[in-house]
């Protein structure tokens, strides 16, 4: 099993049919998570059409992830938690941070997915919305969105599988001013590895 | 004013301090809305941080519309509809189409977006998630959506004004194989005018 640290992002080469084991290690962290073709970095995993093809914001196991070309890129194909996964709200960034009151930088989840991607050297730029794993977040019939805490216990985890060969940035959220990583606001490391 | 026309797309610059007001003439069209920084195509209007930012996904009247930099790019000044407006659906695009039972090309609102940029010379690429102006997508407690009518009424309209100098690009929906267009499946014209 391969970590990402707390407040770190990692990202990892897929080929098509291989998989990616994502374990929320203490139950309680939001893991941001992106997908690219990794022939085309123009082509990336899409929470605005995914919404389309699944009817719904809560992708459940068994569900294609579609791309921003409305194919699938990875299958949800396990997940042991209580499926409750955000699609709706960006990753963090300074910006954000600044807006909860932080006055320096803050580690956050667009930077993260940024120097993860740089590691591997994939030219990726932008930070398109992420699947938020783990991160609570109901909706309201007046369309008011609540901030949870995860529902999820130690050791949960999702299986993604890989439809084309792609890239996977994963980034353990450094949030730590608003309780989406639990009600201590402390983020913790999470675990993966790749299947095939 | 201006017209969109059925199916098609338009894109104006508002200087900061301008707004644009958007007319759903015969009440039942849905208009998809981008606005991208004049200065910076990289910055643009972007519904995953506006729902942080609002802690909703109905955007109201009065309400900052934020860019992927979080600061209002356009503030929601007037809107006589019900103020549904989905901000969750990603643009239709040909894939949509496909996937629908299209054989053929199929007008849609990414390629108007690019049409219409193009014709101003504006270098933006990609597409973001739009704000659809009175696309009524109710979500469920359960996350599903559903692809409802329209609630406004023939000459609704939305007062959008400019936070910095800004390029706005509005696309008539030609949506015509469900109902978000009404229930006679009909994409019509709307129109526009640059209020200062």
């Amino acid at each position: 099993m391969e970590t990402v640290p707390a407040r770190r992002g990692r990202a990892v080469r897929l080929s098509a049919g291989q998989a990616i084991r994502i374990v929320n290690t203490h139950g309680t962290q939001v893991v941001d998570t992106w997908a690219f073709n990794a022939a085309d970095p123009g082509e990336f995993m899409s929470m605005p059409h995914l919404h389309a093809s699944l009817g719904s914001v809560f992708p459940a196991k068994g569900d294609g992830l579609v791309s921003n070309r409305r194919r699938a890129i990875l299958v949800l194909e396990e997940d042991t938690s209580p499926g409750r996964h955000d699609t709706v709200i960006a990753a963090c960034d300074v910006h954000r941070y600044q807006s909860l009151g932080c006055s320096g930088y803050h580690d956050n989840c667009t930077d993260n997915l940024h120097a993860a991607l740089a590691l591997i050297g994939f030219p990726a730029t932008g930070c398109p919305a992420p699947l938020n794993l783990w991160m609570n977040i109901p909706i309201a019939a007046d369309g008011r969105v609540a901030w949870g805490e995860p529902l999820s216990s130690p050791g949960d985890f999702v299986i993604l599988r890989a439809q084309i060969d792609c890239v996977v940035v994963l980034s353990a959220c450094p949030q730590d001013m608003i309780p989406i990583n639990g009600k201590d606001c402390i983020p913790v490391e999470v675990h993966f590895e790749i299947l095939d």
